[in-house]
């Protein structure tokens, strides 16, 4: 471990790792005593533009960048989606060390979860719609592990995109409530040229799936336009919906139009609100969100 | 908001007191500057001799001695039992400022659940037995505040009694799980003369159910020595319950043998093992726990 001397050049190839936390918070500690600011980017790996965009806007606000790659077991309700989880820590340390990331933490799951861990961290209302109805256990799971980790590198600011609207919402409540001493910072969301949100899930498509899967994105963003131009949601949104059935998405989790401060569900956009939708593309779940401006 | 210049005789009557978390971590903060530990006794007022041994031992182990005062509405699954819970908060800071304590941190409720609160902390398996079984919530509200507390203050040790050893036990677990950067300490129950545990609620006891009261103790050390001279375990706490009753108990919630670790059930001491009761006293609901000797 050579966390007690980053280096800060964007163009290093290689990037200290530590995985106990005992080393994390010794690393931190050495940047602490120096008076050094520092950032954190969670990530699951399986890098893509979206997570680099979090890495960039960290080193633009803090003197020092954790990422941390954990595919945290807890929050995926299918056992086979955390299988087919795409995994290549590899690949994704050169990405992060590419973006001048100075710190990588990669810790095994018992360092995480040794014997006998019993703890759940919950945020009602929040966690209960949209993903948090159609995956029991993944908001929970979700809210656990980001609690420990802001816990464990005590960053001055968390980075986390837009694309997870409710897990940043419920991510901010929690932070909130246990008086986390830490400030959640959103980022936009990365899109492709066609208009789909980045997602390491978007790795698992077929070509054809892949083809398919900007509907979401497009179904969204024409609801939102009519939202924004006074039409009625129910009409709206029953289009998007058929929208993106008729595209080649084989079933809809939700598609709901939502307060972005609470969540709570809206006739129309009369404060600040979100059109939130899950689809599926055969096996792969998409999700996407997009902001509806109030008014009409 | 003198914390800044603590006073450390232990005769002075006044004490510094904080009620927003913003002025209790610029105290803190304050501290840390110089160096100093911190040590953090938490309570719900209506101090007793109990309350003073954490203080005692905080002041032993740490340079700064932070108590907080807060009824938490969270963890009363009875809303009578809020209601009657005795507080007082002038008595209980001229017992703390005598005691020595550094600073009290005493907030309103709306400080510590403002609008909009929303996150639950659970220790299950740990805080599903004994009073997590017969007081729904109670434990969720306790793991949820002491996790805010301990984030609010950043101790260096946080004391605790046995005599709630289940909570302690909970506090335990909570804290490792959630990488709480915290030493949670346990203190020896104190006790009257005739054996009843000091607590709160023992205030609310009528003359003649003081009488009564130290029974439960009684019962409880008489079947753990029964146990650690090899008895069976049916008999001896049967015995037990039949003499809690018999005193004037109005009823037992729970009369277990449990390991100390993780208050799994037990049917002999073969580990580290206590006997946990709650009974009835009238509307008054008592608690208490000895250790058994492990052989026989």
């Amino acid at each position: 471990m050579s966390a007690q001397t980053p280096a800060s050049e964007s163009d290093r190839t290689t990037l200290a790792t530590v995985r106990s936390i005992v080393g994390l918070r010794a690393a931190v500690a050495a940047w602490r005593r120096e008076g050094l600011s520092v950032g954190l980017v969670p990530t699951m790996g399986a890098l893509h533009a979206g997570h680099l965009a979090l890495i960039r806007r960290s080193r633009a606000d803090c003197a020092r960048t954790v990422a941390s790659l954990f595919v945290n077991p807890t929050q995926f309700n299918d056992p086979k989606d955390l299988k087919a989880y795409p995994r290549d820590e590899a690949a994704d340390a050169a990405l992060f060390a590419a973006e001048g990331t100075d710190l990588l933490f990669a810790p095994p799951a018992d360092e995480v979860y040794p014997a006998g861990f019993a703890t759940q961290v919950r945020v009602t209302s929040l966690g209960d719609c949209l993903c948090g109805a159609t995956r029991p256990g993944h908001m929970e799971g979700v809210a656990t592990v980001v609690a420990k980790l802001l816990n464990q590198v005590r960053p001055d600011v968390a980075y986390f995109g837009e694309k997870d609207f409710q897990q940043l919402q419920i991510i901010r409540r929690m932070a909130t409530d246990l008086d986390l001493d830490v400030t959640i910072a959103g980022v936009a969301t990365v899109r492709e040229p066609d208009g789909l949100a980045l997602s390491s899930r978007n790795f698992l498509l077929t070509p054809e799936q892949r083809e398919i899967a900007p509907a979401l994105h497009r179904a969204l963003s024409a609801a939102a336009a009519e939202l924004a131009g006074g039409a009625s949601a129910g009409p709206a949104m029953e289009a998007a919906r058929a929208a993106i059935l008729e595209a080649g998405f084989r079933a809809i989790d939700y598609l709901d139009l939502r307060a972005e401060a609470d969540l709570a569900a809206l006739e129309g956009p009369d404060r600040p609100a979100r059109l939130f939708a899950a689809a599926w593309l055969g096996d792969v779940r998409l999700i996407d969100n997009e902001p509806v401006e109030s008014g009409g």
